[in-house]
């Protein structure tokens, strides 16, 4: 999702009017009638959310508008339009944000988008697990004040509840596989793999961006769980690219240097490699997987190169663009033909 | 909230069929379409619903049906009237085990109805944070389950999602006026006491029972701004007396040790002998309030009893009764009333 194609549309709303969109949607929510603010709440929310939403590389966000404007086939959108779709573009980064600044906590982690992470603000600490909740309920908030009347409200509420539920599910198979102290390779394998990046990224990074902007344009969700389908196929396979980047991309392109080996993750990398490995060379993972020493990612990663991982990875990548393009023509609508080839067009090949 | 008065309506539903419900509501939870479990995880789940939904005192949950009985008038529930009322009601009772299993993170406690918390067990850790989450998310799919098809489904999202917020926002305040290495005991007085209580615990311990049964019976809550305003202002009194036996009740009886005082907590003794001490007694408070010592603890006792906070509090008791009363008695609802009188007899003088 690296880059967007808004250019082609004329319009780049999200690009343009979200830092505005942003400002509004924050200036209610300091002024929610449904809570009396203290002084000292009012300005932590405030900064509370200037330190964990607007952040990102707003990728989720944007896909909302540029979805919506693909629907309206090239249509000009009302200023409303534009505001509802950049709307729910930042419900997406709210959502996005109470999940990071929950997992930092979980995963104990350091720093987040070149920053501290918020719960290590001296100040913050534990507070954060709050302020995840918090960020948590500005969303119904924000779809209250600016959906209430619409006549597709409800599904809205609903779009986000069930996608929600998917993630944190898929967050807990993650948690629970790489429980520490139990840390057994054996246990990972391809179809966990799948199930853990379906649900705790396709849903909410791929499918609930094009969902919102279906929801938007009037359609039943309930007729298009063929896109559903195929965003989140296209979510699995936007997760196995990071897996692979994490080992094998460029640093500087990525803007990390990946620690997937030293971590024990469950990444597509070691999965295929247990697949493929002949005996001595699980015993060589086995040994070597999950320590942070340079020299045990050293013997991982010189395994992964005896296997050739980087071929498999070329061929699934083939595989895949192949499999989503059949699928993506097979789509009765154009409109939606063209989100789901723009979706894929921009992380086909990505090397950030 | 001790005891109940079901005995008078013939049914006590939610006491007898509530662990039927409760096991109806976890298997399905347990089944969910939206999520493909793997076994592990849907042992984890159902562990950690054993763990922390069913073993409080059940109060808020009962008052939910409580109330939609004596909003039908004494006329009998039907089968289903009481599955629904007492799923809304383990709705509650879900709501308040997600609060407890992150309030207990924040504040770093070690037990929780008489068992250690569910983070505190070693297998757990910080994993219970997602819990919390996946605690939240069951909501909307126990509703969407049960209630989607009803006229009122809307409004119960919209009315768990308001209450969730309150509630949040409450636990805020409380979190950042006690911050740690800020603790300034001026910084306490009965405006934000009454705040942080009445958006903490109020809403959703006193509002949330009885707004599910009058959503339940068709009621449209815009109506019955009255009724949340006496609910809100029953929380706020239940919550006075919590503070009071904290400090004055006799431990056997609310089968805990009181220890506000050492905690440092915004209680409302604090704020009202505040407001009553002078210059040499304020100064008394703030050397030894919130001190582990029981020497300190022993001082703050001895003050508040030359202020006689035990009058003072007897006299807070008689005169919100009162109050209490005269509000209910201008509610031009008979059935309202009589939701309303049950609750405030259950509290009034409570010892526990």
């Amino acid at each position: 999702m690296a880059g967007t194609e808004c250019e082609q549309w004329q319009i780049c709303s999200f690009g343009e009017v979200s830092p505005l969109v942003y400002s509004v949607l924050k200036s209610e929510l300091l002024q929610d009638p449904a809570f009396e603010f203290t002084d000292d709440s009012r300005q932590w929310v405030e900064r509370m959310l200037d330190y964990n939403v607007p952040g990102g590389k707003l990728n989720r966000g944007l896909s909302v508008i540029d979805s919506y404007q693909i629907l309206k086939e090239g249509k000009e959108l009302t200023e409303d339009e534009i505001f509802l779709a950049s709307t729910l573009g930042w419900c997406i980064e709210w959502l996005q944000a109470y999940f990071l600044v929950l997992d930092d906590i979980m995963d104990n982690s350091h720093t987040r988008r070149g920053q501290p992470c918020w719960f290590r603000l001296p100040k913050v600490g534990m507070i954060a697990v709050n302020d995840g909740v918090v960020l948590r309920n500005h969303i119904p908030r924000i779809l209250k004040n600016h959906f209430r009347g619409k006549p597709y409200y409800v599904d809205l509420l609903d779009l986000f509840n069930e996608v929600e539920f998917q993630t944190a599910s898929g967050q807990m198979i993650d948690l629970i596989t790489t429980l520490e102290g139990e840390k057994d390779l054996s246990k990972y394998s391809l179809p966990l793999h799948r199930r853990i990046v379906q649900y705790k990224t396709a849903y909410y990074s791929f499918y609930l961006p094009v969902a919102c902007a279906l929801v938007m344009s009037g359609e039943n969700l309930d007729n298009h769980i063929d896109v559903k389908n195929i965003l989140v196929e296209m979510g699995t396979y936007f997760q196995v690219q990071d897996d692979y980047l994490d080992c094998f991309g460029e640093p500087e392109k990525i803007g990390k240097i990946g620690t997937d080996i030293e971590d024990f993750k469950c990444s597509w990398l070691v999965v295929k490699a247990l697949e493929r490995c002949n005996e001595e060379q699980k015993k060589v993972l086995h040994e070597h997987y999950g320590k942070a020493d340079p020299a045990d990612v050293a013997k991982v990663k010189a395994l992964y190169n005896d296997i050739d991982l980087q071929g498999v990875f070329a061929e699934y990548e083939s595989k895949s663009y192949e499999k989503l393009t059949t699928s993506i023509e097979a789509h009765p609508s154009k409109a939606v033909q063209a989100v789901l080839k723009s979706f894929l067009g921009k992380i086909y090949k990505r090397q950030k």
